[in-house]
């Protein structure tokens, strides 16, 4: 392929920003394109009904042939949700680490889609070529194992992409994040520095991994006469290794409940990153066996999930375990924002019942603080600097930390989504705009949703609805049947049988006042109904409902 | 009134405790009843198109001969925002002190409802006479002026309810906190100290407002060159004060912008608890006429609150005020429990336009930390400790401070809405339960909304309705017209046109069968329609929209 010499590379967030969690960035060179990460958001307040938020991918479905492959960093949601509806509408290859690939493919086999996604599982160090790009994973360490940054070489120059990391000098699994590969290539000349900026407000350095093993610790030499359980991120499998260790230490068994966790941790320990000393877990059927003081409970439900099994113990739905007045229960986590008061809800619950509940200080973030991102800037000493990961006000945060390193603004760059962000050693500048955004998944439909259905919904939540139907004769337009009115999600509890009786006396006259007026189109009858009642509506209850008129012919 | 010398007094939380904000108390004797506030909470995420929730007042209504009155601690919505509601239905006189009573004067005006409502405005150190109660209004601080405690005299002795509190040495308005007060009383004996709880989790003490005032005057100083926009409480006078004065010393001139802090702020000059220099506040049509260096607005919208001056700014909704690139934004709040997301969106969009957001320590919190509540407990040395104000884990920290002072749990009470706790100097404890919990206000209807409408309403914000509609000749049972379906909320954007298309022949295929079966009962056809709809929709969408079949007979 012969390139014109001006031809720059160009860097595209296709995903979050505007919505956290969609993380999926393209960069193009020529006639070829790579992807990395392919992840999923969960909706918003003001999408109701809404499971999940993918990226739209127009633009890749559009460039199908100039794309080699995705490239995924790490095996969390709002990096790997969106693959199956991604891979259902584009056939490129998936590239990760082993782990990452194990969590891959048990959401393709829910899927039905083992045979038809490619993949190949990369190691640390190794390299893929793709197209015009080589992309090299390198170690680094993550809330979940076998995090990689990725070096993207493009033939005008060098990008690192960070993905989600932080520096664990003491990682519980595995080594630590391989910062002499970053500095290597950082000596040979980087052109770009796409930088994780989730903690990027925070000061200072991130707590290895390790020091929550020591708290479980404490906790657990601190309460040997209850039972103890555990919430935490059912991906977090090296928190889940410190509690087992805890737990065996202190001679309890150990049950492992909710759906993703057990899927997660059943995934790891085939692989091989999880080490379960024998007789450690035992089944939920077994837990009656033991005292209650020789068994640890290892749970999904730290976010508040109300469907998850902490909140079901919690609210006395859970089929196996409900929660006794002794209880000392953990919270290994802190609320992702949004989550705080469905947590708070479950540790009032969860104290109502008379449990002790621990929430603080035992977790460790698994981002870099800005210490960490001084570091990784310093290794590999990018020409341009470009925040990722984060609301925008994270991307600021990671921006001013650029600065305070001596960066001049033009060279840090906080893209939207769809930006097209050309770079090359002369120069780099946002230089145009592509198609991007979010898609709403809600059931099996994927994109049906729309702004309209979103706006109608939110309607029908705040007030309900009132269906004026009547059947009326063709042609001479006499009233056969009704109006009558059926209503849904609107007042009805008091005195509503009195205003629905109003209603109907306020259709029959708007109707008489229409067949004195001779007026027979349907259109203007319906909207002249409705009119009517949504006045009357609003006069006695100052509420809006959506009012929907149905006229039948006979 | 000559009492069994058995009489216990009794407190029961109307309120609160299960939902956050509707303070209210009773305390009876006898045949007097007093209540201690009479606040309002707002709706959860699961109460859609609720506009607020106020304390289900049944057991006042069935005792309003013995309710002596309704005594207010302060103004702020959580203990005020009731009185409306409450007073329509209970005559009975409202007592509270100076700036607290001309808040809810607004209120009343608003309401038609000055001239119905008695009112007696009280000082500090005056006592009510209220059946065989006696009632002292108390000085405290908190983030509102005029704040009171109250001690309550009854037969068997005093209790003392702090209201929301804390300890402040030095006040931007009027007096400290009357600690010998309390002390005074404390030494004569004090049976119960319903003490705030809000902040018992933190340890140490909270900082004094005037903190603030400082932190203000170094913002001035550093942004000199910038328009300064500060988003606050509408109701902290003290937080507008201390902007005021800082403006006043930077030469600025002030806009307040928000209708609800326009409010506060003229009911607090007019009673003269502000003091603002002469040509200091300007209106906002007059900011055109001044340099942005030498302005500042003063707003609402600190908890990112959708509708208020400071989003509809960031959103470009506001009709007189844009937001400029080199704009200076203060969030000086913390965001309450629940919205700390909608915070984060402002912030995000403040910084989109390229704006400078300061949204961290340019606060001070209005309640008591840990060693405030010791010092209170301290000085009064009550028989009982009953945590209140918080939710149920903020209450259990109160019990644990009371704890940590030598409390046997058998004197501490965590109360539940409803809860009788009797007592007197021999025993306490609780012997019973009344009616209590949450009306919904939603728009002029009070109780209207129950819980089939909310969990209506869920349904139709998570899927939508189809609705089917027939019409069937009486007698015959011929359909006439239909089935026809209508939907709303629900999947149209791709491919549901087909989709109903499917809808209607799988309605139709139903019909026959129905006829063939001979089936003529309008509710058994309702529900044979609606099941097989229902079991088509899941099939092809897995969505459950709500489905309502009509039939009109003609």
């Amino acid at each position: 392929m012969k390139k014109s010499k001006k031809e720059k590379l160009q860097v595209i967030p296709l995903g979050g920003v505007e919505l956290i969690g969609m993380n999926m960035t393209a960069f193009c060179y020529g006639d070829s394109i790579i992807v990395v990460d392919c992840g999923m958001a969960f909706p918003e307040d003001d999408m109701p009904g809404v499971d999940l938020v993918i990226p739209d991918i127009s633009f890749l479905i559009e460039n199908e042939d100039k794309v080699k492959g995705i490239f995924i960093t790490h095996g969390h949601e709002d990096h790997i949700g969106a693959i199956p509806y991604v891979l259902n509408q584009l056939s490129v290859p998936l590239y990760a680490t082993k782990l990452t690939m194990g969590i891959i493919e048990h959401k393709l086999e829910e899927k039905n889609m083992m045979t038809k996604v490619r993949r190949k599982v990369v190691s640390f160090g190794q390299s893929i070529n793709a197209g015009c790009f080589r992309v090299e994973f390198i170690k680094t360490n993550h809330s979940i194992q076998d995090a990689a940054a990725l070096a993207i070489y493009s033939p005008v120059g060098t990008v690192i992409h960070t993905g989600d990391f932080k520096v664990d000098y003491t990682p519980v699994f595995g080594d630590q994040i391989d910062l002499q590969r970053f500095a290597e290539i950082g000596k040979k000349g980087v052109l770009a520095l796409c930088c994780d900026s989730t903690n990027a407000e925070r000061p200072g350095f991130t707590q290895s991994e390790r020091t929550v093993g020591r708290t479980f610790d404490n906790i657990f030499a601190d309460n040997t006469d209850t039972r103890i359980i555990i919430a935490t991120f059912a991906s977090n499998v090296d928190r889940v290794q410190q509690i087992i260790n805890s737990a065996h230490k202190y001679g309890r068994k150990c049950v492992i409940e909710g759906r993703s966790m057990v899927n997660i941790i059943t995934t790891a320990t085939e692989l091989g990153y999880i080490n379960i000393p024998p007789n450690t877990v035992i089944s939920i059927d077994e837990l009656k066996n033991f005292p209650d003081n020789r068994t640890c409970l290892i749970t999904t439900g730290s976010q508040g999930e109300s469907m998850a099994a902490l909140s079901r113990m919690a609210s006395g739905m859970h089929k196996k375990v409900r929660i006794k007045p002794n209880d000392t229960i953990i919270f290994s986590s802190h609320p992702i924002p949004g989550n705080e008061k469905a947590v708070s809800r479950v540790i009032n619950e969860l104290y109502r019942q008379g449990a002790k509940v621990i929430f603080q200080d035992v977790h460790v973030s698994g981002h870099a603080c800005q210490e960490e991102i001084k570091l990784i800037y310093s290794l590999v000493k990018p020409k341009y600097a470009i925040p990722m990961h984060g609301e925008y006000k994270h991307l600021r945060a990671g921006a001013e930390i650029a600065k305070s390193l001596g960066y001049d603004s033009k060279h840090i760059f906080l893209l939207s989504s769809g930006d097209v962000l050309s770079m090359d050693e002369e120069s780099a500048g946002v230089t145009g705009k592509v198609h991007a955004g979010s898609v709403m998944v809600d059931g099996l439909g994927v994109g049906d949703v729309g702004s309209v259905v979103l706006k109608d919904r939110q309607r029908l939540a705040d007030d309900g609805i009132i269906i004026i139907v009547m059947t009326m004769q063709s042609g001479t337009g006499l009233v056969l049947s009704g109006p009558d009115i059926v209503s849904r999600g609107f007042v009805y509890v008091r005195g509503a049988e009195d205003l629905m009786d109003a209603a109907r006396e306020v259709l029959n006259d708007e109707l008489s006042d229409l067949t004195r007026r001779n007026v027979t189109d349907w259109t203007q009858i319906k909207s002249c109904l409705k009119g009517a009642l949504s006045d009357f509506v609003w006069k006695e209850t100052e509420r809006r409902p959506m009012i929907l008129p149905i006229i039948m012919e006979v």
